[in-house]
């Protein structure tokens, strides 16, 4: 048995593709991905047509999706956050078939359910040895956790991995072993890992936001959850992260330490974890390269596959044991695994400044609802904090913590007050993409850009 | 949702544990083991019937499974290693149908591929948190690996970890996650891990096994085998083990190192790793307490699951990148993974003594089949070492290194020039076991003692 092919093009012949399949992709490389581009522009040379991206994210560094689509080679997108000149594109009507999003734990149970067939998954391995155990720490483009590469290489019918770092056997540390791996094709580069790091992931210095986060840790603190062994997740937006910093001194106050914090890692959780103030971190995506040193070298941070981060199923997912999830309200490109983890989470506090470019935050309608609000607690802005009618306990916590409450009305008036009340969004009647929630169902419906 | 339950029973009924149902469990408590037996005791009261285990093996310490058997609580067994007063009693015609006997290999593949199915799991687990994250090298009762679990826990319909030693969500490091686990029972103690350590894992003193183990040495360097990265295995009975200590000097002659030794672990293979003879164990199941305190501590020594150390699946396993197996020829009780690896092997040696208590080693017909003699490379003797016809290639190798070679019948006429021809084998009509290969296939019977 040799699974080891010298070229991308001699493992996908083997891997038996054809037109007409699924195919899928993991975006740890984020921005700084080759592999996508490079399977795409092979299946274009040899003549492939009519094929799905089963894609866990698209980032701008993937606009040659653009002609590929164009051009016939892909007709069908599903993944869980779409951003760049792709997503423009599909916004103004560059595909047939509408887009499906998926959350990350909606799209691994999606995976493991059956709900959506793999073809061939493509797997970007930063190491690999010629059996095909394969890990993101180790080589020239280590992006840390393969979190949402594990469900691909257990289900699809065909896995090749794709790594520009072959190894002797056995590699070690294994993150996916040989017995899911079919093909494994070596290449120059997989990617680069500069790319990793997304505008996301740095910590803002605006006064508003962090007025914003500093709410927010108080918010937390006032809810009564943050106790001994308690557990959060900030997500990649600037205000969020921002709030791992004012978190440091009210644990330090209450002499509390988290028992693990979660999600995409940046560089600020792994300080937290560095000293002392969370005992381990769970690791779906490593969001820069600090957090793949960690990653790397620190045992109690801790790869784990997106089906234990975030699925929804029966034997539960890790969001199901979390204490706190702060993330920032905006327009991103999916909804990542913030459905997940807003299901699940004790307390979801969304962190967002009253207006963005003189639009209220607050409307009467979000334009694309990938969260629904019942999952959600809480609303933190700079001018005060609105609670979820049915958290009546949050509520009057806030207030005996003297935190400034209001009804989400009259955060609305009071932005609109400054913004006016903005227009209705006007968009056309194709519809161009599908927003599932994590348990299958369609929640919204995006439609294609006036 | 609570997994957790304070008692096994609770757990049992939680589960849903009716007459007729397969249940497994696996064996790295080995002969310190109390969950077999307790799960057992349980469903007795419980006035559950008709039971089939799926223990990956059965141990002196599982003695009470023949009141069982007699009783009708237990009427089935499937296993890949049968020893001591069960072994005994089945071999005398206890059980009504007969012991399917497999491989470790060929077991883990036939629950993957669904021709062996498991209502439900136990999984004795040494550390486990609240959501069913578990390990065996944390806790009182730590057994190191949990190799052999894997399978039952991925494929089986229930899965409930039985635990001593509950830890805070979550347990680092993780070999089988919540993901898989229905119910985590907490009982007061899973086993007794002294017993871990059995009779067939101390290095022999007895000067003709020295002299069989220097002989497998010297004919694996001859082979050619023993170069920069090759690997070995070597099992636990005392003559294969003392194999390891020939190896170093001829190892260090020729300045190679193994990339890597494998299959259940004990302190000799331990030691090598340590030494710098081997980079990395990969270790389904040890076999002492310093091959536990080792997979604890040495991040070279790494846990695998059956299916990656010896299944015989499409994309193949870690037997089919293994160099030297050596293994001792002799009765014991099953073919463990020894059927698995002398597939996979490039070369496969067996060691034994030319008699023992007066019995030749050699003989027209073994009597239980369960390696074909086509998957071994040489039988090893302390008279000479007879090579498959075959091999041609390396008898012609043996020569050049001056090692005593002959044919087999000839090694059979000098142990029988001693001993006198053995009467043939008498045994019953009836067939107590059947041996299956690891593909599957039926290769031998074994009949009800006479």
């Amino acid at each position: 048995m040799n699974k080891l092919k010298n070229s991308l093009r001699e493992a996908m012949e083997a891997a038996g593709l054809r037109s007409g399949m699924t195919i899928s992709f993991h975006h740890h490389l984020r921005n700084g991905d080759h592999v996508l581009n490079m399977v795409l522009d092979e299946a274009a040379r040899m003549g492939i047509r009519d094929l799905t991206l089963q894609a866990s994210s698209i980032f701008p560094v993937h606009a040659p999706l653009i002609g590929h689509i164009q051009s016939g080679v892909v007709t069908g997108l599903e993944t869980c956050y779409l951003s760049g000149p792709v997503a423009e594109a599909i916004s103004h009507g560059l595909l047939q078939k509408p887009v499906v999003f998926r959350s990350h734990g909606g799209r691994a149970a999606a995976i493991a359910e059956g709900r959506v067939h793999i073809d061939i998954a493509f797997i970007a391995a930063p190491s690999a040895d010629p059996a095909g155990n394969l890990n993101g720490v180790s080589g020239p483009a280590a992006c840390g956790s393969l979190g949402y590469a594990f469900a691909d290489a257990r289900y699809a019918d065909t896995v090749v991995a794709v790594t520009d770092s072959l190894v002797p056997y056995p590699l070690s540390p294994v993150s996916i072993d040989e017995t899911q791996i079919d093909y494994v094709a070596k290449v120059d580069c997989i990617g680069d890992p500069r790319g990793i790091v997304s505008g996301t992931t740095s910590v803002t210095r605006d006064p508003v936001a962090l007025r914003i986060a500093d709410y927010a840790a108080r918010v937390m603190a006032a809810s009564g959850l943050m106790r001994e062994g308690f557990s959060f997740q900030t997500g990649a937006g600037g205000a969020s992260l921002a709030v791992t910093e004012y978190l440091k001194p009210l644990m330090r106050e209450r002499g509390v330490t988290a028992d693990f914090g979660m999600g995409g890692i940046t560089g600020a959780m792994v300080e937290l974890l560095e000293k002392g103030f969370i005992r381990q971190l769970l690791d779906v995506q490593c969001f820069d390269l600090r957090a793949v040193a960690s990653i790397r070298e620190n045992p109690n941070h801790i790869e784990i596959p997106a089906i234990r981060y975030a699925a929804p199923i029966r034997r539960g997912s890790a969001v199901d044991r979390l204490s706190c999830l702060v993330s920032s309200g905006g327009i991103i490109g999916g909804s990542g695994g913030h459905s997940d983890t807003a299901a699940g989470a004790a307390l979801t506090l969304i962190v967002a400044p009253l207006f963005r470019a003189r639009l209220p935050i607050v409307v009467d309608r979000a334009g694309c609802i990938s969260t629904p609000g019942s999952t959600v607690d809480a609303l933190v802005t700079q001018r005060g904090i609105a609670v979820h009618p049915r958290r009546g306990d949050l509520r009057e916590a806030l207030l005996r913590a003297r935190l400034p409450v209001y009804d989400i009305h009259d955060l609305q008036a009071m932005a609109t007050r400054v913004t006016g009340v903005p227009d209705a969004p006007r968009h056309g009647d194709r519809i161009v993409g599908l927003v599932e929630y994590r348990d299958g169902s369609v929640i919204d419906r995006i439609y294609q850009q006036a």
